[in-house]
């Protein structure tokens, strides 16, 4: 799925350091991937490509989201942080050539999470949260459960994104407390 | 709007500790009334009963709520905490003879907060966070500015409770969600 091109023009559109930030959520999501039975191909190249969106050079997001028709919902429209990961769906579509819905939802849904996540997003989620260029307090939990119980990992990666959202005064996307709501109930019937 | 049995009724109901809460919660709630040009009468009212469903003795409250055929949703259904605050509303309309909707809500969103709450909905969730019994890290900036910006009060009020039930692993109701994005999109516009 990965093609030898990939690699350059990821370094060229996005920069140096979130390429090699790249690299290494693919490497997390494809040893996450071999724990969890998920094909290997889809995890390496939804990791490799999950952060495409975040175009290097002061690219207006927003205007290229709108020239790929992509519709916003409002909140998205208003976060940077929010637009990268629904454009970058869209690039890896377009510009990539990926059709696989669930290498593109993981990329779709790599920062806010949402209910019902497939395991190959719930990985690209979690690979991105603590691969080994991550430091915060608490990653090495997260690391330690994410070998063990996906789920739970991904609670507490959540968890973490809404901490930094909420000490950043940011808006708190919706389907990153319902994801996590959904999480809690699954694990407390458990 | 207080009748003198209100306080008996309302400490054998709820406990000494719960009671002697509210009466400092009623005394915020009046001081903030004051200085936001809300009804003294409502906010002191509000305030006195805004734990009235927080019933002692063991009492099943989502029992008692279905007694009153209150419809909860289904994150409300499973939660004591946030179960009191509808029940309480019923309660207080029923048993304390409230027929103020604005008391009435304020008592009913008092946990969760929601979108478009008025000025004494406002009072009553800060003034249960501020009231001269609680402490919790930041609970003075919070007092403080509670004086003087009444929406950035309630903001970092919500973000403490946002950051207690993060961290006790419990579900997040979306209207507190709701309630935040609302508030900062507004303060961003001011």
């Amino acid at each position: 799925m990965i093609k030898d091109w990939f690699y350059d023009k990821l370094k060229e559109n996005i920069g140096e350091l979130r390429y090699e930030h790249s690299l290494r959520v693919m490497e997390k999501s494809v040893e996450l991937a071999k724990i969890y039975n998920v094909s290997v191909e889809k995890a390496a190249v939804a990791g490799l490509l999950h952060d495409c969106g975040k175009l290097k050079g002061g690219i207006n997001l927003l205007k290229l989201a709108e020239d790929f028709d992509i519709i916003l919902d409002s909140m998205t429209k208003n976060n940077h942080e929010l637009i990268h990961s629904v454009l970058g769906a869209a690039i890896a579509e377009k510009e990539y050539g990926i059709v696989d819905e669930d290498v593109l939802n993981a990329i779709r849904f790599h920062t806010t999470g949402r209910e019902n996540m497939s395991k190959l997003e719930k990985i690209v989620y979690i690979a991105d949260m603590i691969e080994p260029g991550r430091s915060f307090e608490g990653v090495d939990d997260i690391r330690k459960l994410a070998l063990v119980d996906l789920d739970k990992a991904l609670i507490l990666s959540i968890d973490n994104t809404l901490k930094f959202v909420i000490e950043k005064r940011k808006l708190i996307h919706l389907d990153s407390v319902k994801a996590r709501n959904q999480l809690l109930i699954q694990k407390s019937m458990e």
